[in-house]
């Protein structure tokens, strides 16, 4: 773990540090304080070195992924801190997970626009805590230092599996079913709710149905329980973060297929149904916003009742919601008459 | 590599995007057109999946290190772009340099704060790949996404080495030697001269001189190659990014010793040499300004000369500056006369 580059000691150096702080403040007590009982690990040397140093057993490989969350890009400036800690290490959980892999440890970079109050950071840990306990994932190192900027947060995480067992985006095939785990939208309707509350009534929606929705969107479960299942019966597979249709499109892209989404087949939690019941506009939303960090998943027609199985005896419910098809990308979403939807977009960008 | 949160095809759905960027523009195109030229590694995926697939051969273990550089405060905003991108790399290069390992791949996090213009991203990469080129590692994956704040960019950079010959912070005893690559404080002095072009003249500096301290500071070569020279003969290393004297005592309070050094010992480059000369108060702020990305070594006094022909060998020259002695992470600097020079501070905190 860094201070701004660099890793740090616990205890003090002799000579003070002229500007009035020493290694026992600043970041350098952040790090050996606040992240240090996060690094149990023994690669990560106590977070007490430059790198941390990583035994791979034989016959494993890794998989390693890297994602950055800003406040008042992916997170609202006045989420709590608890809740931006689990997300950011969730959402590249999710991306894990997609890939079959088993997480395994991660590096943690944190830009603060201050130095943080004692219980944000106890908060923000606790999130982190949190996240790592679901998943046995472990920080291994990373960096804290300073911003002109928003709250920034980078983490890099690493998954092992057996060699060549990863599940990848290519691969998908004409006949293919197409899967998607859990619910779809539910964050998407937690951010519109953070941000214009009075839309609860709007939807007919319980102030529990409300918190539901919101807690969809700042902490995202990652589908770790899935990794096996996936790597038992997927050809293919994509975590959904930047929409529903979007990803799947990303699949078919890579697997050089296209694909069909029957719209009514699509998960929905029961306060997302709620909303779609009395606005039947807000599914097109729901199926091309971000946020949901579940995963789309192709198998052979001979996998689906097995996968379904694996999913459901590993506590993750899983939906068929169509099949890949002939085809260079497309994803068509249709209604119960086999009618196309037109949608404005097919997910986020963010330029 | 992500877009935002998720890797991206290069190739535009069917659905066209409803605020008018489809997947060929915004960061997706960004990524296919400016970063997946840098990721020739099969482990990288062309940069089309959620994660890079890693594999590891037999005997060999992983070095893992992440740091974060940013606008304002890693680097100054009017850099130039190919600096900024050589930078981001060489930092964690360094470490890895640090702990004897081999580049191998890294993961990139960039956070935009406008969609940048393509000579603007072309420089950058630009200087990405000069710093791939000189090391050897390759790009296998990361994250694009928009900042409402200043460029931020987080390097993940993993290294390779045989198993159980990384060197640590912990392991230097007491009269051991030590090490220091190259030249120290030039990046101090050439940022000095980026923020007041008038101490040129004052230090009595040519221009090309003045120039050699500005890219030491925008342009920081990682010692890449005295990992192999490290294994060989160290028995702790350290890479000094926070200033010489305060990353000596994160060595020595990892290594549960102290360290004398010789101020006059200190190797510094022709125009530094030349600025101490005119302002001898100079050399402490040297000593204890970061940005150096040189390395300290300990080592057994017999491994000395070794150690000084493999560096030379490998083309960096190492200067002896002092000796462990015991003690609990004091790091005390010497006059010729062995009188403790006092200084203010001893390396660079963020908080």
């Amino acid at each position: 773990m860094k201070n701004g580059r660099k890793n740090s000691p616990v205890r003090a150096p002799a000579v003070p540090d002229g500007r009035g702080k020493s290694e026992t403040s600043g970041e350098f007590a952040i790090i050996a304080r606040y992240f240090a009982p996060l690094a149990t690990n023994p690669a990560a040397l106590g977070l007490l070195d430059d790198a941390a140093v990583l035994s791979i057993p034989e016959g494993q490989e890794l998989v390693a992924t890297c994602d950055t969350i800003i406040a008042g890009v992916h997170f609202l400036t006045n989420d709590p801190p608890d809740t931006v800690g689990y997300k950011a290490l969730s959402v590249s959980l999710s991306d894990l997970a997609a890939k079959g892999a088993r997480p395994y440890v991660y590096l943690l970079s944190v830009a603060l626009p201050d130095l943080p109050k004692p219980p944000w950071l106890e908060a923000f840990v606790m999130g982190l805590q949190m996240a790592q306990e679901r998943s046995g994932i472990e920080l291994v190192g990373g960096d804290t230092c300073a911003t002109l900027g928003p709250l920034t947060i980078t983490v890099t995480a690493i998954g092992m599996l057996p060699q060549g067992e990863s599940v990848l985006r290519r691969g998908a095939m004409g006949g293919d079913r197409l899967y998607v785990s859990g619910t779809i939208g539910d964050a998407a309707l937690g951010l519109k709710l953070l941000r214009a509350p009075w839309l609860e009534v709007e939807w007919g929606l319980s102030p529990d149905e409300g918190a539901f929705l919101v807690d969809r969107y700042r902490c995202p479960s990652a589908r770790t329980a899935l990794a096996l299942p996936l790597r038992q019966c997927a050809r293919a597979a994509i975590d959904v973060s930047d929409g529903l249709v979007g990803d799947t499109a990303k699949l078919c892209t890579a697997s050089g297929v296209s694909a069909t989404i029957e719209a009514a087949r699509v998960p929905l939690s029961s306060p997302a149904a709620k909303a779609v019941a009395k606005k039947r506009e807000l599914l097109a939303e729901l199926i091309t916003a971000g946020d949901d960090y579940e995963i789309v998943a192709a198998m052979e027609a001979s996998h689906a009742s097995g996968f379904e199985k694996e999913a459901q005896d590993h506590g993750v419910t899983v939906t068929a919601i169509g099949e890949v098809v002939a085809g260079s990308g497309e994803v068509t979403v249709v209604d119960k008459e086999g009618r196309p939807l037109k949608l404005d977009r097919t997910g986020f960008t963010h330029f």
